[in-house]
């Protein structure tokens, strides 16, 4: 069942975009490991924080694209730019109205 | 620019099911004006709550959507079965690391 993660990261002032230049590098991998989608964004109304939005082809897959090599150095990279705060939501796609 | 829309709707207990019917029925209209991607869920840890993840072409279109007649009539229709707890987050798309 295709699985959803979107986060809302929050980052020290000014991190910002090095969190995006970190989170957009080109990954073959993800996409190997079952991530359908991840679109990385900004809101200048909340200008010390990304955005991610994510598709995967079940929890398990996401769950284990947390263990990879690439994606664990990730965090390490990223880990002393963030604030703290993390909220968002999880949950199971059950369809669309794009699909008939 | 890519926008992103990603929201929780509250429902009224019992109400989810019918709301996923409604936000899930066909609509070739929504990807005509500007609808990349709208997938609709659920998490079974808040079962008084619909989730929604979309993509639009810009904001301007998502904007727009919601003046279609189409689109007026579904909200309508869903209007009695919202609790009134709505949140979420808008974006705008930066990049992905599934693209080059």
């Amino acid at each position: 069942m295709t699985f959803a993660n979107v986060g809302r990261l929050g980052v020290k002032p000014g991190a910002r975009d090095q969190l995006i230049e970190i989170l957009t590098r080109p990954s073959t991998e993800m996409s190997m490991h079952g991530c359908l989608l991840y679109e990385v964004g900004v809101n200048e109304e909340q200008p010390d924080a990304v955005f991610v939005s994510e598709l995967w082809e079940s929890a398990e897959a996401h769950a284990a694209s947390l263990q990879l090599d690439s994606v664990r150095a990730a965090i390490a990279e990223a880990r002393p730019l963030f604030s703290g705060e993390f909220d968002g939501y999880r949950f199971d796609v059950i369809g669309s109205p794009l699909r008939v």
